[in-house]
């Protein structure tokens, strides 16, 4: 049978995959193409004597050739509803293995309307959690806790107190801050709490703290369950490391527990940089559907690490684009930002955005209160239309976070 | 602070690391090495106010730069014990973003003893899975129901039946079937399970029959718990769609449940072939410490996926190595292989290995069942040691198997 149809007219009810494909050498492309449309559906290297005739017609469709780009549609019985694993597993499994392909990447998905009603999406999304804040008019502005690992419960709360203080609105632990010897979950989430319940008081701002849950699923879910009970609304997960299945199942616990989850990508570059993987906006949407309320998306090719302006915007604008009425996910900018790059980032992201600056607040020559003041100096400048040289002229926290990083 | 100490020798309770670097354009070598060090356990892009004496001590160290491979030890501080997530989100994280570097792939990680047991572990081993089946002096021989998806559950069960009667062993679901509409997973297990007794009864030997579980946690371990109640030993995962924080879970599941978990790697290929991601024998050696039983690790270059024979020699002998007394992991070979293929397989990865077949059993010419006793025919052959073309002059089956697909 042939999964090669030119003609074909996708129906709504279709799953569209869009791959880059560049076949081994002196395989014929259309081969190719035709390959991963049947070991990603129905078929496999060699006929077979069990395949039937009512079976073909879950075969899938390679509709579109165009260069290096072939479409494919997927009978949406080729799929488990709910089941993003199952999903990935068809679509984005055995295919990447094949030794005819040189290389391929999975550049997009359109999840017809069925497959995504069956999943649950964020359960705040950006006006979720901007009337949590009762921010409506700026960027929010967030910190992770410097170094990454190695200071106390103690010296934890009191640097994200610094940094509240400051001006920061979201305080976040780092990727790979979970409970360690030094630094234990549980404590270090009381002793953050208490300092933010006093932040708040003091500026009277409401403060976020998003403390990392990252583990084995039932001890997450026990990470969550505490977080709620000591009343704080938010938690964060490395989603690439943890994986699909355990993302699903916070999501779908969360109905309970309604805390703000924000997703942390750490490791997605293992694939979605190069020729070969996934790229970033299926990440995005498969975290959309799942329900993450908040996502790391890249920085417009600001800061230390890599993501272009374009793609960066392409995850953006579909994080808020209307998707079968799922709530919108708000984006996360973060890597090597400081007060300097504010400007250009909002110029270019808009400001329904979160900036996040680790180094560049606690690098701050002043240290954390500094250089969260910094950060939200050069935030209130940008979004009242004041160019950041005239603003930082009586400004001196921003002044000095300039001297020593720059105007982006 | 640097991260850099080419005289460090690094202790027993260190981690290890072993990456492939190339840096972009004009970035030296070594500080990217360093940045590497510092972005996976303390440090960040600039220096920070927040920084201690003490907590310099948990920096990472490069310790061995040779042409472009890096060496860097970890404190163990750094790491929750029993949290692979947290794990790879340091050590597999960020620094795959990060714009100094073009490609970087994690080839090695070489796992102190104090972590190692931490975790679990696989329950059985290739021993305890011999046991099982009673056979210890050949390969195991399976096949995968084809075609991949659209038989309902009586069909399922028909062709499973044909396959056992005709001399395999294992029958697996594929990796993309779940379920689905056109065949259910209570009703596929049923069905299947009872093909399964009557093959034992009319073989006389040992049947299994490996069930797809892969679904949302929750989902997931009531199907395992299904499996249990039915009576069946085994179930398979797909490692990579499910995601490592899920499958801890199951593996702990499994102290009560007592299933052999078989590990299928559908996707590893997003990050295992090429220069930068990371490499299959660390996946394989996650999934030993996690505590799979058995792993597919490749074909050594037979069959439709890419797999180099060093690779799969390399991986499948760290699975049966010494591994401060965690059990062993059963590789198994599947993609791509038929009867022909199976001399020279065996010639490369020894006895002890599981061989799968779909396309090679059901795309016989006279069918399942012929395909299934043409495999054992090969398997049989060789064990005796005698060739292929001797023996398949008295056995019709092979015979036809060879004559179609020919002798690797």
């Amino acid at each position: 049978m042939s999964y090669i149809n030119l003609k074909y007219e996708p129906s709504k009810n279709d799953l569209i995959t869009e791959f880059y494909v560049e076949p081994s050498r002196d395989i014929p492309f259309k081969k190719v193409a035709e390959q991963i449309a049947a070991e990603s559906s129905i078929g496999t290297w060699t006929d077979v004597a069990t395949m039937k005739y009512r079976i073909k017609r879950l075969g899938a469709k390679v509709f579109e050739i165009d260069k290096n780009k072939v479409k494919i549609a997927y009978p949406i019985e080729l799929f488990e509803e709910g089941n993003i694993s199952q999903i990935l597993s068809s679509i984005a499994g055995n295919i990447f293995g094949m030794n005819i392909i040189k290389n391929l990447k999975l550049q997009n998905i359109i999840f017809p309307e069925k497959i995504v009603k069956s999943f649950k999406g964020p359960l705040f999304g950006i006006h979720g959690i901007r009337k949590l804040l009762k921010v409506y008019d700026r960027p929010l502005c967030g910190t992770i806790i410097k170094p990454k690992l190695g200071l106390n419960e103690n010296e934890h709360a009191r640097v994200a107190y610094e940094a509240w203080t400051g001006g920061i609105d979201i305080v976040k632990d780092d990727e790979n801050l979970s409970s360690l010897s030094f630094n234990r979950f549980e404590k270090r989430l009381r002793k953050t709490f208490n300092a933010k319940e006093k932040a708040e008081k003091e500026t009277g701002e409401k403060k976020i703290y998003m403390i990392n849950i990252t583990a084995e699923v039932k001890e997450m879910l026990r990470r969550a369950r505490i977080v709620r009970e000591v009343g704080n609304e938010y938690v964060m997960v490395d989603i690439i490391t943890l994986g699909w299945s355990a993302l699903q199942t916070l999501r779908n616990e969360n109905d309970e527990l309604k805390l703000v989850l924000h997703a942390h990508r750490a490791g997605h570059a293992i694939f979605t940089k190069g020729k070969h993987g996934i790229s970033m906006l299926v990440i995005a949407k498969i975290s959309r559907l799942i329900g993450v309320d908040q996502i790391h998306t890249g920085t417009a090719n600001i800061g230390k690490m890599e993501s272009g302006e374009e793609e960066t915007k392409e995850i953006n604008s579909f994080l808020k684009s209307e998707f079968f009425g799922l709530k919108s996910v708000f984006p996360v900018a973060s890597g090597g930002l400081h007060p300097g790059s504010i400007p250009k980032l909002i110029e270019l992201l808009g400001k329904d955005i979160i900036i996040q600056a680790g180094g560049g607040v606690h690098g701050h020559p002043n240290g954390t209160f500094s250089g969260a003041k910094a950060m939200r100096q050069a935030i209130d400048a940008v979004v009242n239309g004041i160019p950041i040289e005239d603003y930082m002229k009586n400004k001196k926290e921003l002044k000095l976070a300039i001297k020593k990083w720059g105007l982006k």
